[in-house]
């Protein structure tokens, strides 16, 4: 183990936001004031745009409950940025950190993010400049490799858990015949199948589930919408918005060509929307369609507590990780195998997380096509923390005439 | 004041669902108790419809934790329904109200139910047989006249201000160029101006607000949204799903000829995605747009306290009433004009109420159709209960270097 090397720390944001990816700041901002050879704390605003900007702000002059309050603050407090680092940009970031004394940098991101960071240590370590990089995972997306699961997923499948099961209830007391619930996710299914999680005793809703793991099929999918509204006098369903067809073809731009009117030349709208339409074309059956979007993502309200805590743990690690000597390295969870859940918080290399993607494995989506397996709910139940709220439900006991 | 008659109270729900409707309900069952008149309390089920089907409950058969919990149940505990009465109808009804011995009918619905339940009482009094009809209001639309507001109204505002707040947030952290919030509400746009309340100190979202009571003007809009965009660097941009062109055409349908595809001859999405494409189109800005639709109407988690207050103290009001005597109207929130607000509940004619609509009045809307007054402010602030969250936000103090 090397000796810690003196100077400042560096933090900063990159990608779409989460609820908790603020815990993961809070936790780097506070094991720092565990470690003396870390001088000072900075941020980065923007992400790595501020880093070639110089937008770089001084952690420690923020007021102490502010930072408190980063534990519930949605939204990246640093701001975000969706920006690939050019060959260019990297010399710059080494002269920045080099003129900012900067001896530790921790980037909360996802695979793109990883990409980035294990650039700079690799970089790093070549020009002979000590610099530690540690990447900090975050995604509602849920599709980081090499960890068992992304901090920000948690909350984002409880928000869209409460959501549709909240629904569910609407839906059932006073039946559109068919809603079609659209949840974020453009290659993987993570949060539609999170949807699964609304259901429980006296909770039959979402009836169907569709991820983009696997093709929908349009007459399985009408077959199957049929037959929901048959048993239960409505269906509720949830999809995807990076659902494909048969032949890859995303849904959501099928047969976008439309006339132009008063308003434009329109496209189509999304997944959502065009299913709710084929519905009412195919089936006959009034149809609309919830897409609550950008909300699963951001609200502090439904978050997972769990997910909170777990964020927070990772930013503190990933602080004790550097200072213990490693560089290139994501803080990732694991999950050993044991009757309650738990995870352990260990380091994988940054390069083998950098833009690979975790899609949705086999064993957690059913053969047809159209719901989750039980596997999939012992994964994904403990992330969204405490149970959902239960609600009163009438027995509706008859009066005798 | 007549002495009131013996016999039993039947309670029915109809309409779109609120997340305060079944305090409604609440109120009526628990003030029932207090009146020795009311021999029974009975429910039926998906509004007028379980009366002539005879699907009517025991509600003195419900296990008390049951009821207690309906305070903070979402949708219509006993069903609901929209279906327009008939002639025939309302001779079925009659004797359904004689054979289950019913002298007290409350009716909580929106206007429709109110047009049902005076011809109800008219029918019922020119028969001859005694019988006390009171219409409770609800609606999230908040478009019933004679009455202030509408409970549910103040639950689906307190949602959307939230979620406008953090969509906010999220957005200005990473922003997509342009956001389009849709929510409910076809002819008046109080659920869109409640978008307003998500703003305050630092809280610079919804940029703008289009309600449907103003035709929207395509090249204005599309002005507003580019300078806002180029004063915030992005811009959320809230519409109901209402709004019409200056020829009075729906948005949402305008040019909904569209090709069709593999997956059948779709529609045109909604206004927010026609919106966000028209934007897209013209304006060469990224868009996307949001519509959380159902979930406004029905969150618990997010509901306001003094709308569930007012919700049940209106279904006690309504049944002291009809205990005094009265019949045929609907009891309704004023309020008086005072400091602090409050609010009175007084009767007034269901005839007055029943399929009139409510729009939002000039003064609540700017002149450019862009945007809600500070008269809409002070009117609608009070009935989200308490302040909305408020989060953590960098100081954001540069380094020196």
């Amino acid at each position: 183990m090397n000796t810690a090397p003196s100077g400042n720390l560096l933090v900063a944001q990159s990608g779409g936001p989460t609820a908790v990816i603020n815990n993961s700041l809070y936790g780097v901002i506070k094991e720092s004031r565990n470690h003396p050879e870390i001088t000072g704390v900075l941020g980065a605003l923007h992400g790595i745009e501020g880093v070639l900007e110089e937008n770089i702000i001084d952690l420690e002059k923020e007021d102490p409950d502010t930072l408190e309050g980063l534990k519930k603050a949605p939204a990246s407090a640093l701001g975000s940025i969706r920006y690939k680092v050019t060959e260019e940009d990297y010399s710059r970031i080494l002269t920045v950190f080099e003129k900012y004394d900067i001896r530790y940098f921790f980037y909360i991101g996802g695979n793109d993010s990883m990409d980035t960071a294990d650039k700079v240590a690799q970089l790093s370590r070549e020009s002979g400049r000590e610099l530690r990089v540690i990447g900090i995972p975050k995604t509602v997306d849920n599709d980081l490799v090499e960890t068992d699961h992304c901090p920000g997923y948690g909350s984002a499948a409880r928000y869209t858990a409460i959501t549709v099961r909240e629904i569910g209830i609407d839906v059932e007391s006073l039946p559109p015949p068919v809603t079609v619930f659209e949840t974020m996710g453009r290659n993987s299914g993570w949060l539609t199948a999170a949807t699964a999680l609304a259901r429980g005793d006296g909770y039959p809703a979402p009836n169907l589930i569709y991820c983009p793991e696997q093709p929908l099929a349009r007459e399985d999918f009408l077959t199957d919408v049929q037959d929901t509204y048959d048993e239960y006098g409505y269906a509720l369903v949830a999809v995807s918005e990076g659902l494909k067809d048969e032949n890859g073809n995303p849904i959501s731009m099928a047969g976008s060509e439309v006339k132009s009117d008063d308003f434009g030349h329109a496209l189509a709208g999304g997944v959502g929307s065009r299913l709710a339409d084929l519905i009412s074309e195919e089936l006959g059956l009034r149809a609309r369609d919830e897409k609550p979007g950008l909300a699963a993502r951001c609200s502090s309200q439904l978050a997972s507590e769990t997910d909170r805590t777990e964020a927070r743990k990772l930013g503190m690690e990933a602080v004790k990780l550097a200072i213990g000597g490693a560089s290139g390295k994501m803080v990732a969870l694991k999950r050993p195998e044991s009757e309650e859940y738990r995870v352990e918080i260990a380091p994988v290399r940054l390069k083998d997380v950098a833009n690979a993607e975790k899609k949705m494995p086999e064993e957690f989506l059913n053969d047809r096509g159209n719901d989750v397996t039980e596997s999939f709910y012992e994964y994904a139940r403990p992330l969204i923390g405490r149970n959902l709220p239960e609600y009163s439900k009438l027995q509706m006991i008859p009066v005798n005439r």
